[in-house]
């Protein structure tokens, strides 16, 4: 089958398209037909060296997909041969076939289409974990969300307006700033001219805040939080080691959680892919969250997709496709 | 009534008993005739001038009392005048009466003599809400807490032990480790000697650590935690601004809260109140916790009192009586 790797460490023109063995299903796997896979940010980093799999994992990139079952291991149960699927994958994404634990694997959500799919897993997954599951976002409390036009923020903008949460995000340009609100923020801030701590103590503070910045913005996000606010850490792209103010953090009763979905047991994992299908789905099925989809390209153009994302001008998801040409 | 105020900010010599009005119990309050009160780190550190009481409270010292029911303020229910019980107080315990939300009032645990009883109120609601209420340590798991000789430690180390967790505590001097261990600290370490942090790991990380150093230990905190860790700071004796490592955090998917009882609502402190009635004083009852109490002095003494705290060569709880003299 065919299948994208990184030859060596380095820029997207490192992306090779190669062909190697077709997975096998294993005891409790399915192996999926790809359809479509989508582009995060950790596989850039994976792509650079930065991020490698978990052990034991393909080093074919790519974190989530859609498609239809292949075949079923041993003790799967649930599925059948043919059905149309989206997955959430710890590797393996970008390639005609990908093996996958049954218990990352979740039907399409009704009324979307298959190639759209594949830009559901990482984020409602990720969104649903993290700002509920785990900091416990609740209706009418107020929740910040960096990076407002990507995947993730776009998405969870959408799911804690539908779940009634009061939404502030940021982002660097008028056009991502209009998207933020058309989809749902309350208030959409230009990181490049206003400062979000501010406009966040003016409201009452933040009482969740996922965060992607890491370092760069953590003394930031501290001041922002309103008293027993919760700040949640998944990504580190302003860096890793930052100055916590403790004094700030026990005054607020806050806390600072950091967390990431890839590294969790398949137990997990699946714990969160249930939830998410109960929680989620419905209110992706209703029309109240949309996939936002920048650009769908083959994944022979693998690199440009990169290109894309290293660069940051995208405006929601960046998804491959394995079809041969798109309608 | 006697009370006991510092002058000034200052060392233990600015304690000073004055006469001042008694307290008159207002809607939902009760007043109580204090038997005894204890002396915490918070006062010490309010004597020196760091940490004023809440607003509207009294500047008299003192987070926790035992006593009797003197009179009962208008709508309160279950209790009678007379009753022995003990308190968490925002402010007030070092004085003959004090005036107090009757839901932060508990009853004197059974076979508890009423001036011990002034030794638990807070390390029991600190104790209890912090790990248990909010970090959720579960039997099995590792524990760690440091200073395993002060109040917190040694009711920390009985409790955690009475709920089946493995309890890893340090302390300064062989009698403080020795104290430790007999009150079930499964590992007592010298911190002056042994590096906490090589020892949690080599044990598979500490699932919940309780800590009153701040930033001084946030870095190995962090490093001794285990995958899914909460590290819970309630002091920054080792000062408030410390380096985080949020790779670190995120690669064990973990967590940094900090929190303080003070300053928390009354329906918050009341919640923790009957939580720990029903959970923890079962456990003072049958012998599981017993308070450990280095001495007791008069009102009179705060200052010596103080001066013992602040050279921490005091092993539990330091407690004041309004009784005229001891048998």
């Amino acid at each position: 089958m065919r299948a994208v790797i990184a030859r060596e460490p380095g820029g997207p023109e490192v992306l090779t398209v190669t062909e190697t063995d077709a997975p096998v299903a294993g005891p409790g796997e399915v192996v999926i037909d790809v359809v479509a896979t989508a582009v995060n940010k950790a596989d850039t980093l994976q792509r650079m060296g930065f991020y490698p799999p978990p052990p034991g994992e393909s080093d074919i990139l790519g974190l989530e997909c859609s498609g239809r079952i292949a075949s079923l291991g041993e003790g799967v149960e649930g599925f059948t041969v043919g059905q149309e699927v989206c997955a959430l994958l710890a590797s393996g994404g970008y390639a005609e076939q990908v093996r996958v634990p049954a218990g990352q694997v979740m039907p399409v959500p009704e009324g979307i289409d298959l190639v759209s799919a594949a830009a559901l897993p990482e984020v409602a997954c990720t969104v649903w974990s993290n700002v509920f599951m785990l900091a416990g976002l609740q209706p009418g409390e107020r929740f910040l969300v960096h990076g407002g036009a990507g995947g993730i923020g776009t998405f969870a903008i959408q799911l804690a307006t539908a779940l009634s949460a009061r939404v502030f995000t940021t982002a660097g340009s008028e056009e991502k700033l209009r998207v933020c609100r058309d989809l749902g923020a309350d208030v959409a801030l230009n990181y490049r001219d206003e400062d979000f701590v501010e406009v966040l103590k003016a409201a009452g503070g933040a009482d969740v805040i996922l965060d992607n910045m890491g370092a760069k913005y953590l003394g930031r996000n501290v001041d922002a939080l309103a008293t027993q606010g919760r700040l949640v850490v998944i990504g580190m792209q302003g860096g890793t080691k930052g100055e916590l103010d403790l004094g700030t953090l026990l005054r607020k009763r806050a806390a600072v959680l950091a967390t990431s979905l890839r590294a969790r047991p398949t137990e997990e994992k699946a714990a969160i892919c249930a939830s998410v299908v109960e929680h989620v789905w419905p209110l992706v099925a209703d029309g109240s969250i949309k996939p936002v989809i920048h650009t769908v390209l083959t994944l022979e153009r693998a690199g440009e997709a990169h290109t894309l994302v290293d660069e940051s001008t995208h405006i929601g998801k960046v998804l491959l496709t394995t079809l041969p040409a798109l309608p």
